[in-house]
């Protein structure tokens, strides 16, 4: 088969492949129907994840077709049209019995593309496939359910759901990236009465209206605390998202948040940030991190199959499987190209 | 009447002063029977404070009889022994409707000993009445009451509500002062499996194996997080509670703490800490910080008067009101004098 | 003043009588400027409420502008438009102090037209009125705002809030009166995947559809549990809202529920029914009772003003104060005249 | 091997039987070390549960040896001394996902001694292994880890976390058989500040006390309802847990509650309940119903080891292997014997 094969930093190839084979009994083998490219996969370009060895093939999302299952497989079969998820998942061990699938420690968690071959490629293996596929319900597309690899339930729990959203609240969403822009539409499940997103660039500032966002703020020409404040009679927002991963958006969304209020940080983080806790020690916080679990995914199908939630909206760019590395080039290039989330298919 | 007066950094004085009279009609005059230091008494005399002014009476703590109330008040009455609670509350802003009194914006919160004449006086005047004290049940003496005007609401609700402790967890107290002490206390009514104490002097290592820590460790001789990592099977524990209030003890809480761990400031802080957000963006951690709010007093006066928890073991030193000067000096040296709360009566 | 004075069963009259005034230091007096009538009214019209005794004024809803304030009152003065809550609360009671205002031992709970003159008159006094009512934001109709007196508090706390609803779920409204359709309103927050209302009335179950049920079954006709298995793979609704107040209803509510599922009871019930432990021991079922609190009141008002809430379709009659036996006429027979909420103004 | 055979209504023998051998590779083979029998082996007996059929083997609580694991067993292998647990668990099925292992629809849930072959004999097929058996610790006996077969996560989860229990609350056990007793040593995690237990049996009553009931309530000498409104200032209990599975029992559990209480029914009920709605309508109560999941198991598996909870003193009589119908004949006449649990081993 044909696959996406990391060979070191910045260096990646279309090339023929072996076909992964069973492995446990717990193995599913999917046949690719389409995948998408994560944020994720640039650091593992820039050689950022040391995990990542030459040779290994890349991608953690995936929708496909069954085509082999292991003895032991029982909730999908040969045929079945999955989703793949990003998260793979023991389901016997602490964290999976928490639900807390990212963090398990029975051999998954995200290791597609990480630790093991990923999911660019034209057939997968996916470990634990009974807790780590997901059957795609009638009348989604390939495409929407693609959206719900990652992306959507990595911002739903871990920036809507561990920030505690309820009706009427102030949301305010630092970033208006793929991962913010999920998050806004995340919270929207919720009803708050506003949803004010940040960023310095006007084109996401546009989407980010366009994905339910009352109030946009481009914190390069205004400042976000002042502005958030004059909208919340002084006080602050009830929760703010962190969705870009450095220090200065962390420190921000700490800053705009209420007394009681939290900070739900979903971004990426390579440095450490500052927390101001001889302003913010008596102010009530709570402040969250966390890794997707994909223990959302079943919901988040629920809500697409009876069209709640929109993931189409997300879909900017398509390209054949022979087409990754311009894929990649055009994604990379979000602030030129528009890319929010681009999708690879066979035919493209 | 005699009252406790700040004069300024380092300067008060036990001295005459007008006895104070009903104000709004939600007031209550309650005459001290007995009240106590609180280490804010200390950074106030330093001169942390700006809102302390000079002329203002110090304390935040006490005992007492109620001798005249306003006409709105409808929960005590004169003659009524009662516990002055170190926060007020209006009863009716947003925060106190959400049990949120430390947050007051009607005019209560942390008030007494700061923004208006404060316990350590023959009488004080109590705003919002109703809401700031708590009728003493027969069976329980007031020494044991006063340490719930704010040492062990503030590291129940601080540190072990907001550390969300659950039954056979692993608890980790970061400080054996009386706040630690407290947290320890207010941690074993949820059953942990084990509660392990953190500090560098032997005596409050002492003191938390009779609070009921299973095991101290001396961070001066020996590292915490591997002798935490050890007794977890490598995890960390599941809540680390701050109960000191420097940057070093913070950072090492965060990383005492199990992926999907809690961590739970209690310290004053008066710097900034580092959040290494590249360690923990993915651990799904929880950090909260808060002021003390005192909606759980009537909670804790039930598990005092049922015996199910002992109060009396705080008070380590008595004195008469005329040896205000002595108390504080003894107070101020804990580490010497083993000073946990020291009371002040009319009689010593 | 003019009022709607009860004279025992069957028995009411728009009259002349004397204007009340301040009693104690926490009331408001309001110049009622909109009224409605509560299915509740009509229970006490026919007798079923022993604490309403001949003389007294009916009623528990209004908006009105405050004309004086008792001595202890700081949230509104003179002039301001408010909500008057169908609940009062002192704010200090232990009831009070968790939120559950409804059940308030100091004095409020539900008082007006009940135990106390009620708010269907020229002006009503208003205990506690920090707690008991709101001021009415800029942007918001007299006519949208009455609503949250009591009917859409109501369905959101006692069937919403207690019923738990997630993002997703498949939600079950028995009775699509007032009621019915505020329950589905307020589900609609939580985007649910999909709301079903039962009911026997074809008008109720096309105004369901109109207030965001995607399905109506009619109960008459169908077999509702048949139905919503079915819709359901075969499991059963996550929750089911009770809104009719018969044994029959309540039955039904449990029965539509999967294991694991909740039933929350807003209907008034005068008599027992049966539950079905030999059937639902061991289905890990949660089943809620409540009389509304109005601690979501101020989150209802955001919603109300951001415009997420649309209060206004359940106003279907409007009427003057001299027209209040015409309005309780129609009211009284909604099946025929269609009524929902009927509004009473000084000017109809 | 021998093994309990069930030969229909009140017919049972320790006979000869064939070896069980895996099945599924996710199967293991225990030898049994200690088994012990239930309430619910007595129903079975009587021949009330339809599923057993002549021929299958009883019990579903054992510890013992693992001697043989299928291929995609992980979590234990052969050698390990474990508990059975009573619930069997998928660990892929959305009710596994959810914790609610009870309700498992992928082939487990409580199926040992039900559906397939149980655990009184002496090798036991399990199923789903990982997720249905757990490492003994060091230090932890046979005998009190059986009692976390069924007895205490049925009673913990059941009753004291779906009652949720908090500090300083007044718990009224209505029944104080092994589930009662074993309530009473759940809620007494939370620190309540009183348990009260109600049954109409001296010796009951007596174990209670052991067990930690403050008070006991001998129901047929005494008015319970009325002697928990004393000892509650009027109020009632915050939580009843019923314990015993008669429509009186769970209704007296209702009357016991003040607004805002909960009901935790755990008993196995064979008739309807009469619900008093027009009562309870407006009181704000929360009632559950649940079959055990064990998810708790891990948990108290934690608080077994480090001595927080004392599972021996259920442990009344002890048998050996050949000595089952002896054993069936002292717990069924529990009354007479005082049996609370009996353990059956090889030497007895």
């Amino acid at each position: 088969m044909k696959a996406l094969v990391f060979h070191g930093p910045n260096a990646m190839a279309w090339e023929d492949i072996v076909r992964p084979t069973l492995g446990a009994d717990t193995d599913a083998i999917v046949r690719v129907d389409a995948t998408t490219i994560c944020g994720t996969d640039l650091h593992i370009l820039r050689g950022d994840l040391p995990a990542m060895v030459d040779g290994r093939i890349l991608g953690h999302e995936a929708v496909g077709t069954v085509v082999e299952t292991g003895a032991a497989v029982t909730n999908v079969r040969p045929g079945d049209r999955v989703l793949v998820s990003c998260v793979s998942a023991c389901g016997a061990c602490r964290y999976c019995r928490d639900g807390r699938y990212g963090q398990c420690t029975g051999g998954g968690g995200w290791i597609l593309g990480n630790t093991i071959d990923g999911t660019q490629a034209e057939y997968v293996r996916v470990p634990f496939a009974d807790n780590s596929t997901y059957p795609i319900p009638g009348g989604v597309s390939d495409e929407e359910m693609l959206m719900l690899a990652d992306i959507l339930p990595t911002a739903y729990e871990v920036g809507v759901l561990n920030g505690r959203v309820q009706p009427g609240e102030v949301v305010a969403v630092v970033g208006a990236g793929p991962i913010g822009l999920s998050a806004i539409s995340g919270a929207r499940l919720f009803s708050p009465s506003l949803v004010i997103a940040i960023d310095r660039t006007p084109a996401r500032l546009d989407a980010a209206k366009q994905f339910g966002a009352e109030i946009v703020i481009n914190n390069a020409e205004q400042d976000p605390i002042a502005a958030v404040r004059e909208l919340t009679g002084g006080l602050g927002a009830d929760l703010a998202i962190e969705a870009v991963g450095v220090p200065a958006t962390f420190e921000l969304a700490v800053d705009l948040v209420r007394p009681g209020g939290r900070v739900a940080n979903i971004g990426v983080h390579g440095k450490p940030a500052t927390l101001h806790l001889e302003r913010v020690w008596d102010r009530d916080l709570t402040i969250t991190t966390g890794l997707v679990d994909a223990y959302s995914t079943p919901t988040l199908i629920r809500l697409l199959a009876s069209r709640h939630l929109d993931a189409h909206r997300f879909v900017t760019h398509h390209f054949g499987f022979d087409e990754f590395l311009t894929a990649y080039d055009v994604f990379s290039r979000a602030g030129e190209t528009g890319a929010l989330k681009v999708i690879l298919t066979h035919d493209g």
